[in-house]
């Protein structure tokens, strides 16, 4: 018998790559059952912390194949459900979008250690620390740059593609700490992404998380 | 007249990123032309400090198309020049390919900062700080996953792909701070490694670099 397809992932309210593995699974429709490890899990912990390298989560497993490493489970993906349109068919948007999603994976430190993503959480009129200001600027041109490029609603036009869950996570941080975009393509973004089915569903299971992390607890 | 194909890279000696991204273009098989961005540029000296998101270098312009970030250029180079083998040809090599590729480029933080490429320094006995050490000891884990799995002497068997093109810098910092691989396996990749001639081409041309970034300089 074939092992079941299995995607591990950690807390729903913290874990910002568990919440991209597992939206880009959902994007690609793949049928998958969810493995979840305990954010108390001393090794999740330090990934969620950023201190250890993400090997824990996400790893999908299908058919024999384990994979880690959210870019590289969201081009397995692509590879198993071309369909999808995880990327974008055209050579050079689908550049642009290996690229945007790369600035993602790779940067953004200042973002992260200071609005960590916290679904559960709501702070009006945060006050938001200048480097972290200056990766929510870089995020926001992004965005402008596709939206105007490829018409939106999403980032490389009318269908979700990788990109959108790489920056799906920002888009949640953006509501948490009160970060409201200056434009209105930027706005529109944002509600398009709090408004997919698969986001929602996420979050409602995000809220009945019973624990709290207190690593990943911001002052107010 | 069709515009020539670049690569934007900035040092020679220090930049881990442009090396990565050369090495990839060779690798691959592509004609081009590099266009040096002087490290004294305050966005190249940021990116260099991993202060700024990567978008400055490495970038490749080829028919039309730019292409930023590391990991987008090794998979837009794979689609034009696929009988290079970037990737391996088995599926769930290919997967664990870009599993350890996504490592490398979002993670290994402290080994980063603590090991900075350094090209035409050597530091016999450097004391490395203890995080750096957990960093390390992934990195060697990795690589002995491959080499017994794949048979060596590169990461997937007989041809370089993306993977040894990511992790060349971490071979080249383990000569500058003098770190030797425990197992032979580690030892014998470390040799392979230093031992490309594209590499040993890089290596040299940086020697003749005369600027020194005292950021990037340890002290001792």
């Amino acid at each position: 018998m074939a092992s079941p397809t299995t995607l591990t992932i950690s807390s729903k309210n913290y874990s910002s790559w568990s919440l991209r593995g597992w939206l880009l699974c959902r994007l690609a429709g793949l049928e998958f059952k969810e493995v979840m490890v305990s954010p108390d899990d001393a090794a999740a912990k330090a990934e969620m912390l950023l201190l250890a390298p993400s090997i824990l989560v996400p790893c999908l497993r299908h058919q024999g194949v384990t994979v880690w490493d959210t870019l590289a489970i969201a081009e397995y993906l692509h590879e198993i459900k071309p369909k999808a349109g995880l990327l974008p068919a055209d050579r050079a948007a689908r550049a642009h979008c290996r690229a945007i999603c790369g600035e993602m994976h790779s940067g953004f430190a200042s973002l992260r250690s200071a609005l960590p993503m916290n679904l559960k959480a709501r702070f009006p009129g945060y006050k938001v620390w200048s480097r972290a200001q200056t990766d929510i600027d870089r995020v926001l041109q992004i965005w402008q740059e596709c939206l105007e490029q490829y018409g939106g609603p999403f980032l490389f036009g009318d269908r979700p593609t990788m990109a959108d869950a790489m920056y799906a996570p920002v888009v949640t941080r953006f509501q948490t700490y009160d970060v409201t975009p200056p434009q209105a393509d930027g706005q529109g973004y944002c509600a398009t992404i709090l408004a997919l089915p698969d986001l929602q569903h996420w979050i409602a299971q995000a809220r009945k998380e019973p624990e709290a992390i207190d690593e990943l607890e911001v002052e107010f």
